[in-house]
Parts: C-alpha cells; sequence; structure tokens
C-alpha cells in the first residue's frame, strides 16, 4: 500500500487528481466531451462555437527545474517555452499567459528583472502577450504558468487517437538537451576534447529549448494527424502516455535505427560513458512532438514539414524496440519523473 | 537604490512585471482595450463576443498563506477559493479550474487525497469543474490556480472606474478572518474567556473562507458598480489599489463608525491587546467585496443584496478615515504584503 505521495510517482498522482473529477457535470456551454477527454493531455479545453480555447498550466521548480548554470533569463524564457509546448501539442495559436511566481525574498532585483525579460522576450518570440501575473514570496524560486490559445474543433490534436497500422513520428532530433544536461554535470567539461560549437549547441537546447508551436499548427491544420503530445518527459514515457490516454488497446513497434539521433549526442555519450539510446528516449527537454498519422497521409504530410518516421502503431498494449540486429526488445516506458 | 526584490515587496514587483507589458500589441482577436486595462485586476479578459473570459491566477505557499492548524482539506478549498474570490471581484460566473501543485516527497498519499477532496468540494460548492492539474516535487506545498469565468462585457466590473461623490461599500463584516488568526496564533486561546461559538465562527472565518460568488454576480448584473474589487490584503490596501488602477486622481473619506465590524472582532481584540479597526482593516483575507457606486444608484442596489456603507471618494489622491469623535487621520495604505 503507497502511503507517501513519492510512493505513486507524478503521472499516478496527476491520475488520482483527476480521475476524481473526471466525470464533472458539464456546467457550462464552455464544456463538452472533448473538454473531459483532455484531462489526459496537461491542457483545458474550452468549447468557443467552431473553436477550442485551450488553456495549460505548468510549474517549474528551482530545486528540480532549474540547473544552477541556467541564467534567470533562461529561466523566464522556459517558463513561456514549456506551456507553449503543451499548446503545440494540440495545433493551437497562442493568445497570451499568466505567470504567477513565487520568490526567494533575497533574490537580486537585477535577477528578477532578467527573469521577466526572459518572460517577454519569449512572448514575443511565440506571438502572444503577457495577460497577467503575481508574485508571493517563496522559500525557493516557483513559477507557475497558464497559457492560452486556440484551435478549431476540426484541427484539435489530442493523445487520445491513435489507431494500430499509423505511422509513429517526431518532429526532429532527439537527445540534445539530454547531451547538453551531460556536458554542464560533467565537471571535466571545459577540458574534454569536445569542440566548442558542439558544447554550445546541446547545452543551448538544454539551456534554451523551443517550443514547436509552428510545427504543431501546420500539423493540426493538416487534419492528418490521429494524436500528438509534446516531449517532455522522454520519447518512451510520451508513448506510455499515449497508450495510457486511449481508450482501445494500443502499442509500439520503435525502430531503433529510425530515431533520428544527431551525432553530438553519440560524441557525448561517449566522452560521459553514457548510453545515447537512453539519452535520447528516457531524459526528455527536447520539446520535439510526437505523433501518430494513418499511413495513407504520411507522404503528403511529409511535403508540408520535416518530420522522420520511428515506428508504427500496433495493439499489443506494450512499446517494442527494434534494436539494429532486428531484435525485438519490450519497454516500459520510462522518463524523467519527479516525486519518485 | 533598491536591490533586493524585498526592497520593493509584492504590489511594486507586480507593477514592475506588468509594467514591461504594458502596451501588448493586441495581436489576437481575442484581446482587446480591456485587457491590457484588466493587468492591475488580477486577472486577464479575452474578449468573446458580447462577453469576456477572465483567467486569473493565484499561488499559496505553504510558509507564507497556509497557518499549521490549516487541514489539507482546508488548503485544497482555499487554493479555489482565492481564486473565484478574483473572479467574484469582476463579477464574472465560473467555469473551472486548473491548479497546479508543487508537493514535497514525504507528502502522506492520505493529506494529498483531502487536499484534493478540498479542492473537488469546493469546485462543486462554486459550480465549476476541475479542468486540468499536474503536480511536481516541491521543497514546501505550493500550489497554483487558474480560474477560467465568462461576465458580459457590459457587466464586467473592474478596479479603476469609481468618480469622485461615488459611495463606497463593502459586501459584509471586516475583521473576523484577522480576528480567527489572532486566536490561533494565541497560544493561551483554550484557556481565554471565549465562548466556544465565537471561537468556531471566527477560526472558521480564518480557516475555510468563501469567496462572494453570488454577490459578484448580483453586482455586475446590476449595472451600477463604478469600481470592484475583492478584500484578500485589507481594505486599506485595496482603497490603496483603487486609487492606482485609476486614471484620475481619487481618494476615499472612510467614515470609521460605519465599518461592519462584528462584536466578536472587538471581543477578541480586547483579549489579545489588538486594536479592532486595525483587525478591520489592514489584515485581509476577509474576501467581502469591496465596491462603489454612483449616489443616485445605491438605494436601488440596497434592494438587490445587502451591503454595507462606508465612505465616499473624492478627488484627494488620500485615504482619510474619519474617527468617532470626527477628527480626520489620513492613512497610508497598509495591508499584508508579502517580501517586505
Amino acid at each position: 500500500m503507497p502511503s507517501k505521495i513519492s510512493d505513486l510517482g507524478e503521472k499516478l498522482l496527476i491520475k488520482r487528481l483527476l480521475s476524481k473529477s473526471k466525470n464533472p457535470r458539464l456546467n457550462s456551454l464552455f464544456l463538452d466531451e472533448n473538454s473531459i477527454k483532455s484531462l489526459s493531455d496537461d491542457a483545458a479545453l474550452l468549447s468557443l462555437g467552431e473553436n477550442y480555447l485551450v488553456a495549460c498550466s505548468d510549474m517549474l521548480i528551482q530545486s528540480t527545474h532549474f540547473p544552477k548554470e541556467m541564467s534567470p533569463y533562461q529561466i523566464g524564457k522556459k517558463i513561456v517555452t514549456v506551456n507553449v509546448s503543451d499548446l503545440a501539442a494540440m495545433g493551437a495559436e497562442t493568445i497570451g499567459i499568466i505567470v504567477s511566481m513565487g520568490l526567494p525574498k533575497n533574490m537580486p532585483l537585477t535577477d528578477f528583472d532578467d527573469l521577466v525579460d526572459g518572460v517577454l522576450d519569449n512572448c514575443n518570440k511565440y506571438g502572444m502577450a503577457l495577460i497577467g501575473g503575481d508574485t508571493n514570496e517563496s522559500s525557493e524560486l516557483t513559477l507557475s504558468g497558464t497559457c492560452l490559445g486556440i484551435v478549431g474543433k476540426k484541427n484539435v490534436m489530442m493523445k487520445n487517437g491513435a489507431h494500430p497500422g499509423d505511422i509513429v513520428a517526431v518532429t526532429g532530433p532527439l537527445g540534445l538537451a539530454a547531451a547538453g544536461f551531460k556536458v554542464l554535470l560533467n565537471p571535466f567539461h571545459k577540458i574534454n576534447p569536445l569542440e566548442e560549437d558542439t558544447k554550445n549547441l546541446v547545452i543551448k537546447h538544454a539551456l534554451e529549448p523551443e517550443a514547436k508551436m509552428k510545427e504543431g499548427i501546420i500539423l493540426a491544420k493538416s487534419n492528418s494527424i490521429s494524436s500528438a503530445t509534446d516531449i517532455t518527459d522522454g520519447l518512451l514515457s510520451e508513448l506510455g502516455e499515449l497508450i495510457d490516454a486511449n481508450e482501445n488497446e494500443i502499442g509500439f513497434i520503435i525502430s531503433m535505427k529510425d530515431l533520428p539521433i544527431p551525432k553530438e549526442v553519440f560524441d557525448i555519450a561517449n566522452i560521459t560513458c553514457s548510453d545515447p539510446l537512453d539519452m535520447a528516449t528516457a531524459y526528455g527537454e527536447d520539446f520535439e512532438l510526437l505523433l501518430t498519422v494513418p499511413p495513407n497521409l504520411f507522404n503528403d504530410l511529409k511535403t508540408k514539414l520535416s518530420i522522420y518516421k520511428i515506428g508504427l502503431v500496433d495493439s499489443s498494449g506494450k512499446i517494442k524496440m527494434i534494436d539494429k540486429a532486428g531484435n525485438t526488445n519490450i519497454i516500459t516506458p520510462r522518463g524523467y519523473e519527479h516525486l519518485k
């Protein structure tokens, strides 16, 4: 019997939280069936005529989410990125963001100003406004963002729609953020044999990730996506989410050789004695989109944006990884999970 | 020159945060002039035809907001109450709430379940759904709520519209929550001469405050309110907010003898050697609504709900308190402010 919340871990806790609310009375004109289904999508959907207003919330906490190398400006950018990424996964266009802050009493004012500049610069980048905020005193820096966006009901992408036979794809390279964190955590990184360019590239991915908003909108408008999510907790963890969100039993067959893992990830795995596959599938923070597409629509979709086929949906209930030798490994969903 | 954020305090920090965003490009059909003005209203307004969608965010943090006597169930209720109170101040009806949680690793699962029950019971009480949530690991319990509601553009109440000559009123008694906290903080409260009923009443006000949602909706529909806010940080602090939000110079003349301060507040002030007027005007947490009304509309409004006239708006830029002897005291806005 679990007795501490850490016995359950974050994902089971969220389920426990939301399951109690699973069948709220649809007490408002603004809630419909998808508003309820979207509980597993890290976002709330409000029905507005032909559109959904999407509201998603994400909290970032110093000790869990901010490596010490991350500057206040980068922290400000990140609270916007993680929230916009949730909108991107549904294909929504941004409207605005509200940022609530818990701040340590002795925070220098220049750090606060830098943090706000990071928030505003990313609001600008993603075409939206800072529409509200409040500050509180807290023992550690805590930021909570709520991002509002809009998407056509016909276009909205959700986690629950994958069908056996669909192609599984991602929008970009996996493992670069993990590689960046490996470099940051390696005390010898300044003297290791990596090229400066490589180091800078992966550290930028770790400290200044980007949300795939444009890609999300293109995907949603294509009307060809059966399910989608953003890769924040690692590919395997997100595949597990797509399995959990689906009413029918689905599973995945992933071809390891097809995973878009850049050379830099292999280089850094080599130097830090890490498993590059692990970095590409279990670390997260890449913020690429993971999607499933009916096979007859895939080629047309490829003409609209760059996507990488990595496998197929089946009905096994499992995640099967096919290695380069053709062997099948059955994998438990993993990924960065707090509170465990 | 301020160098730490604590040199500025919460209210100036929020201003600093939002002032940088004061003139965001109205980049979306969903933002209008009031969306910008509402930055000082603890709420974001999105334009939806004849209505505004109201989104407000409030964060509560263990060390600052939860006395040790507050149970997990009461904490869950409170994150909903503080957010609904922001909607009530604008006259909005509730749609739903998203709750992000930062949780200490060793939190007992029963406490988590009680907290969620508190959230859901208050969602039910205020006629809305829990529409999203996430959990994170945190050194101290941190809850961030974002509440969505809807209000007619013709009806929305804001902080900025008071005119000299308007009547100032509140929706209910002031000081009961402060009295409850005095009792809780007084180590001798168990042996003090208070009646159990009195103690229970004030402690309930402190630990299970209620948002004045119904009152907010009646006030908004009356179309007679020139400005309104909820009293979370104390009457004087909120009067200061109404002065700050107004483009024109306004001030207030408040009649101390007209403040609705219940007998219980005087009793507890007496026992704890406190100033009852201070408890009623500088402590906050009462969650009553503060409003201004053109004088010709006040009597009609009084037939619709119980409100208490406490003073008048003038153009002095100051808050003048008239005591029982008829003396005028000029008061600096005070109230509970974090980070100072």
